[in-house]
């Protein structure tokens, strides 16, 4: 039985490339806003001048740092309220979008953001800020920008070393969604569907980096990832990435990389509809449910075979030694929701195929306890 | 290339069999209201009895006419003003939900909709109203309501009959915004996931009139039906059947269910990777794109027999001397985005096949134009 809260964030959503600077000026009049305060580090600059070039902002702001620390937050507010600024445009990656919200917290102007990277942070409600190096998070309605205008020529800025990583990322905010503590079928279509865009989209970025349609193929899944993800919430896969990055200190877009498929592998045998549905969004059709969690694992391994993404926590400088504690960290924090559950036993298997780079297959965390 | 507008609706759903009450005295507290309207038909009075057993209404109200006129709108509203009701909360099926709708038009008090049906006018910001018979319709994001209670043990009110064809009204509503003036790739993956779950909740539910799980498939489905095509539009199939209700009178849920599968053989093989999702979706994978289209019809086929749907326009008072003046009335009206190019002599085809229900078949509407 389906028994379930689904909360629906209202946002508008212009898609096109080439088309930033025509979208954002038809969408500062629709709002009215008169002046424009535009968020964008200096390297966002040119793309920021691209997407802006319909409009005369009253300000321009380039102090944009990761993790978006409260004094910097304090500071682009404080501009923004001397300045009688009504609306903000953001152009950038995640730290940008995150100025613009910390702003929008405490005062409420609005958001029209124009994402440039894969991080997904333009479609939901949750601000972070850092003070003294810990990062408070919230959610708040005020931080959701009211459009998102997406332009996948901007996503050329990256390296497709990184278009990858940011990817797999997005990748992995999809597949973690299908068991989430909130997951529930409608952000698991969400879900399925940004799969489904993000293992085609990637897949066509690593062969022709120039391929526009298998860029916007890849932006619309991160979209939908987004999405997915700020309903569905954190599963097995991101607690066992924060434990990794937290206790560890391995590099984030690596070690999420790495872990995706180990942990499709575990819970997808104990979801053969999901597994099903999965294996056909990355390409995999599986005959029938039996066969569908294999066809899963195997479809992400052979997407992430041909964008070359890591294969070993090992060479990332995680080691056997470490798993015992992170075993313990894992099984603390997994949420009931995990359709397979923990034990030291399937977790420390887990993680030492992981830490090797064993092939994942869906018999990796036999037996299979599903609950 | 992409380029679209997309706006998604800001909206909560609750979701679970035999909990309308649970949910909506929840949903009374979290708004804060305290003087509600209780908006239901007679016929639909022991459902809001059990939806609002929890919460202590300060209004009933009954008088509820299909169409929504004008005079019991003005009526409804002016009791609400006079009771000082803060919040809308209608049981029931499309009539009842408009009839709220109108209420909030004017007064601006939130609607809480629980739905009994599969109408899907809870999931939208369309309102309509008819005076002197004709009606008005508009969009205003005051009617859409704030949260939609749905419960399935509701949904045991309607008749098999009616189930199946209210259903198929919704995946009518899924497959023709595939292709509708607004399709976008965000109410496609709404409206591909809606088609899976009406095809595979219809089927279980007439196969077993108690299957709850499969009336909650349904109602899902229906819910996801109701998004996608409010926002990618009405395309062909709509069309189609306005001509055929509006000029010559045929009856609303059988002229859609018949004419459904003959639009989809229609427009399938022109778009041949939205024909490889939806038989996906409708539970016939394809190998190839080529054959898609017709798997895709052959899977609606299936369903229609299963379901007992009507395949003949000739059995509903159509004749072939209506063919002409059909021919010309759609073609003044299909939408600029269909994939084949309508012409008077590939849509006489369409209508005479429907007419005397010829097994639908990819092959039908050829030679395809693909634009």
């Amino acid at each position: 039985m389906k028994n379930f809260e689904h909360i629906t964030l209202g946002q508008r959503v212009l898609f096109g490339s080439g088309k930033s600077a025509e979208h954002l000026s038809a969408e500062v009049s629709r709002v009215g806003a008169s002046r424009t305060m535009v968020i964008a580090s200096e390297f966002e600059r040119s793309m920021a001048e691209t997407a802006t070039a319909g409009i005369s902002p009253a300000l321009w702001w380039d102090e944009v740092v990761m993790h978006v620390p409260v004094e910097v937050a304090e500071r682009a507010r404080a501009a923004a309220v001397e300045h009688d600024i009504d609306l903000l445009v953001c152009v950038g990656g995640g730290s940008t979008t995150g100025l613009a919200k910390a702003v929008a917290l405490a005062t409420g102007i609005p958001i029209v953001a124009v994402p440039t990277t894969y991080a997904g942070s333009e479609a939901t409600n949750v601000w972070g800020m850092t003070e003294e190096r810990t990062k408070t998070t919230g959610v708040d309605d005020k931080v959701l920008p009211v459009t998102v205008i997406y332009d996948a020529e901007f996503t050329r800025s990256l390296p497709v070393e990184l278009s990858v990583s940011s990817g797999l990322n997005a990748l992995a905010h999809c597949i973690d969604s299908l068991w989430a503590p909130k997951a529930d079928p409608i952000n698991q279509a969400l879900a399925l569907e940004g799969s489904r865009a993000l293992a085609a989209g990637l897949a066509g970025v690593a062969a022709d980096p120039n391929d526009i349609d298998a860029r916007e193929e890849t932006l619309h899944g991160a979209y939908l990832a987004a999405v997915a993800f700020a309903s569905a919430g954190s599963g097995l896969h991101h607690k066992i990435c924060h434990v990794l990055g937290g206790t560890f200190n391995l590099p984030h877009a690596q070690t999420h990389a790495t872990v995706l498929p180990y942990v499709l592998a575990f819970n997808a045998p104990a979801v053969p509809d999901l597994a099903h549905r999965l294996a056909a969004a990355l390409g995999r059709p599986a005959a029938g449910n039996q066969d569908a969690a294999q066809a899963a694992v195997e479809a992400l391994n052979t997407l992430r075979r041909t964008l070359g993404a890591p294969s070993a926590l090992i060479d990332y400088g995680f080691t056997a030694d470490g798993i015992p504690e992170a075993v313990e960290r894992v099984l603390r924090a997994v949420p009931a929701s995990n359709p397979v559950t923990p034990t030291e036993e399937n977790i420390t298997g887990l993680l030492t195929a992981a830490l090797h780079g064993v092939t994942p297959t869906a018999a990796l965390a036999a037996p299979v306890e599903a609950r």
